[in-house]
């Protein structure tokens, strides 16, 4: 049990950051994890971090799956950095946990007792671990443990839903971002556009898929790299898409023609897949005047900016940030609804220990 | 003279891509830079080219302006890849001359004897230089030498005005996606905005501000590093912007906190200033529901999309589009109108060989 702190905290969290000064918590090297709380804060007792899959990736070929060095990489982090953001990827993960102590300003509306999942990313959350992972045996994404972690005024949490498995909610919240953007992307154009999702099958692709169609797209076309992908996504029922094309994404002439054959260009293209090299097929598949969002981590900014420039692309190219307000309940709705979308996830669930990444994934960074 | 090859070109340009196969002109190491024309392409007699500033400033630093390796340098580039595109920093910049041939199936309006400036990068410009740069003093972006170019079907050229100085055209169109981009934003927000330029006092910077005038913001703010740069954007009359702020781009708390006290938050941030570690001060310094317009090429994907998720800022970022339609046209006549950004840009002129790049170009990457 801790006593409130009587000092005022930033909502931004900006009292934890010990080094360097004057940064963001995401751009911290240290943050301060001790377990007492400033007024507006949150602490959450900690039971299941998810890692995220770059910064899983990169320990995985560091380490070799060995569970001890992996238990030791990560306890490292934490207890060097006072938060689990992995320096090579810079990235990080979710959580999952019981609030344990809410601050008396704390503005969340979380109460003690929820089970909560957090929806900012463990690369600007303070975290102890206290139980040496002795439950990890570093082969899975998802870490068991025990410790503690902080929200600040103005972290994002949402309390995990009662009728959802635990694994399949958390799978859904870490890429909720997407439709949630997708569908304010498709709902805004003047009329009903075609949309394409390059990645279609994966995680954020099939509910961004779902979204679009929700948000009242008149086609959508998936595109997936290969012939398994593709049955993947035309196994449910109703169809999630209208077209499926096997394209490889990194390949601008094969999947803008391969798009435009199936019905498009498209009016919105939504890139999902987290390999490089996706910008200009996403560009030329897009119509003038149309909007590309950039989900896929591995965007890179100049290829993008460079990329439509070189063709006199007049497109509205989005960075895709991962919150938009109601994201969590619009994605688990989705997933609730769109027995397609539920079969997909489950399947990728299953995967957990295989390389996704073309098709797969995406967000794979918070 | 060379006729006109019988084969039918891609507008892409993907006939002149060598190596590797299938990649778009901007993405190939090496191009088919040949004289003799496809139906749709122009050939151009080239007097000069104008090094992007992060490709320059690489050359300069790996060669210490020594004239003699500094013109071997970039004429190995020239002959190893039929384009001047920087192996290292991937980007190329621009190129003036006079239209020589036009292929039969052109779109692109221009005629025998045109002095055009190119507006898209050299980066995917088929380019042969024939005068061992013997003009050039190895200490200029502006490169004066003698060779061809060839623009596609969809490239992009510009006549240069007769009005303007060929080498304030140069600045102008070198940077004009800034202010186009920034003036559709502008006007199609709902209400008049609160637009914050950081980098004001910059080439983009003050060409967006004077867009966002135009378009109808509210209230314009310039953020600008240093006093100096204060001075310059304060100089003019009328003046460009109505506030004035001075503070570290980098540090989120401070510049956000300075636009706000300075009559923000933003509606609309436009960031101009080529430095990196500019996302989270533009995010935190916007309104919920306003649009960062990332244009610096030293902005980071994750940086930006991680930044806002991880304050729960509910805004749209766009990746800063080099093409707007009409928009050279736009910026030629900001600088026509402008008195205050006219003297900004041949006060950046002036300035060429130094290093300008905080508050300074932006968008040094075509």
């Amino acid at each position: 049990m801790t006593a409130a702190r009587s000092r005022v905290g930033s909502p931004l969290g900006l009292h934890r950051v010990l080094a360097p000064a004057g940064v963001l918590p995401q751009a911290a090297w240290q943050l301060d994890n001790g377990p007492a709380l400033w007024p507006d804060e949150v602490r959450v007792a900690v039971d299941r971090l998810n890692l995220d899959a770059a910064s899983f990736r990169q320990l995985r070929e560091a380490h070799h799956l060995d569970p001890a060095t992996m238990r030791s990489a990560v306890l490292d982090i934490v207890a060097t950095r006072g938060k689990m953001q992995n320096p090579v990827t810079g990235s990080g993960g979710m959580l999952t946990g019981v609030v344990a102590e809410v601050g008396p300003d704390s503005p969340l509306g979380l109460r003690v007792g929820d089970r909560i999942a957090t929806l900012v990313s463990l690369s600007l959350t303070p975290l102890a671990i206290t139980d040496g992972l002795a439950r990890w045996d570093g082969r899975s994404e998802q870490v068991p443990c025990d410790g503690h972690a902080i929200l600040f005024g103005r972290s994002i949490a949402t309390r995990l839903p009662e009728d959802l498995p635990a694994e399949l909610a958390l799978a859904v919240l870490d890429v909720c971002g997407a439709p949630a953007l997708t569908r304010r992307v498709v709902s805004q154009r003047p009329a009903d556009p075609v949309v394409a999702i390059i990645g279609a099958a994966g995680k954020s692709g099939s509910l961004s898929a779902a979204a679009a169609r929700e948000a009242g797209a008149k086609r959508v076309i998936g595109v997936v790299p290969h012939e398994a992908e593709a049955r993947l996504l035309g196994s449910g029922s109703p169809g999630l898409v209208d077209e499926i094309v096997i394209a490889d994404a990194r390949d601008p002439v094969a999947v803008s023609g391969a798009i435009t054959a199936a019905g498009g260009p498209a009016d919105v293209t939504v890139v999902c897949v987290d390999v490089p090299g996706c910008e200009g097929g996403a560009i030329l598949a897009t119509a003038q005047g149309g909007t590309v969002i950039f989900f896929s981590m591995a965007t890179s900014f100049t290829a993008a900016a460079l990329g439509a420039e070189g063709v006199a692309a007049d497109v509205t190219m989005l960075v895709g940030n991962g919150y938009v307000p109601g994201h969590a309940e619009l994605a688990l709705d989705l997933i609730r609804a769109q027995p397609a979308v539920r079969g997909i996830f489950l399947r990728r669930i299953q995967e957990t220990s295989a390389d996704t990444a073309v098709g797969g994934g995406a967000r794979s960074g918070k």
